[in-house]
């Protein structure tokens, strides 16, 4: 099964943009319907549902809870995904009390960082020493670690959580790191998308 | 002139890896150095420059200084850009806090929220009431904001601000939202992000 990084986020849009229908009371859906909530074409989303084997109804076009218990499938939630944070500065604080996560079925369970004045056991999100991190991924089981690390300290801290069994990693860091072999480092670089932004705008006023 | 997102992003990863390069006493650097740093091939680097008119010397490679002079100013880095923030929860205030935009010569120079108990003029970076937003805009030439504000209040909070003037908005709602005429909007979801990294976590375990 051919997928892409690109593919498996208009997933998550199309599913996102399902439940909105559904609230609005929307029990059946087709494909253009799918396409306009997320600025695609039809035969885009009919493409990508192929791909994992969902066809619709031509007259009929989808059964919304059908199709959301599908993708919640593919997408790996049907099951809540316990995360950890590396790092408790102000972009890690931030995501230990961020709410959005949880109604996405994704559990922050705790945080770590190497500063003694920011271990606090007792928080909600309790942040640990990061020299605890390797028993406590392992005894929980954890894969997934957004890491909020000041960039020098990025590539160590990535190496010790994917040695001690960390298979994806979201980071923060102003940089791009070596994933170790067998794991994953998606970036989320708030630098380059704001510079990316600051050249559209400024193409766009050359321009008119 | 064609660009499209990736190229420009590409174009930052050369540049902060120039200054890395060049922070290591590099003088001059090839295609393939610059590919290598960013995880590109070299002919990707020599058509991404080509684009902007910039070429290097098949013997020498390029000047690392005269490449970032050129590079810095397609990116619109040769000014400080000003940048607010609209919503000064968990995400927005860690924003306000964070201080890696500095260096990139991006400024956040406000916060606004509709939140009385937010309002903190005093703050290194203020945090004004939102219906401050369209003069503040105005009077300060300010053209790029960040959203970070609930998903029920993110459309009303965009139309605002680009109403006011704000071009380019980096959107940190999950949900995507339709841009004014004339403006941009880029998102980021961290959401989708997670779910992303976790889709291919899961593909990777079970091909194992």
């Amino acid at each position: 099964m051919i997928t892409n990084k690109n593919c498996i986020i208009r997933l998550s849009r199309y599913k996102n943009a399902l439940y909105r229908l559904q609230a609005l009371g929307f029990v059946k859906v087709f494909s253009d319907n799918l396409a306009d909530s997320v600025g695609g074409t039809a035969s885009q989303v009919r493409k990508d549902f192929s791909i994992f084997g969902i066809s619709g109804n031509k007259k009929g076009g989808y059964q919304i809870d059908s199709l959301l218990e599908k993708l919640n499938s593919i997408l790996g939630k049907d099951q809540l995904q316990k995360v950890l944070v590396v790092g408790a500065g102000h972009i890690g604080s931030a995501l230990m009390r961020y709410r959005g996560f949880e109604k996405e079925g994704i559990k922050i369970v705790a945080g770590f960082d190497i500063d003694p004045a920011k271990i606090n056991r007792s928080n909600p999100v309790p942040i640990l020493p990061l020299d605890e991190a390797k028993a406590f991924i392992k005894s929980n089981q954890i894969r997934i670690a957004i890491l909020a690390v000041p960039d020098i300290a990025a590539q160590s801290a990535l190496d010790l959580i994917c040695a001690a069994g960390i298979k994806g990693v979201l980071n923060f860091a102003p940089l791009r790191l070596k994933a170790p072999d067998g794991s994953i480092v998606n970036n989320v670089n708030l630098e380059i998308e704001l510079e990316n932004l600051i050249y559209f705008v400024n193409v766009a006023e050359k321009t008119k």
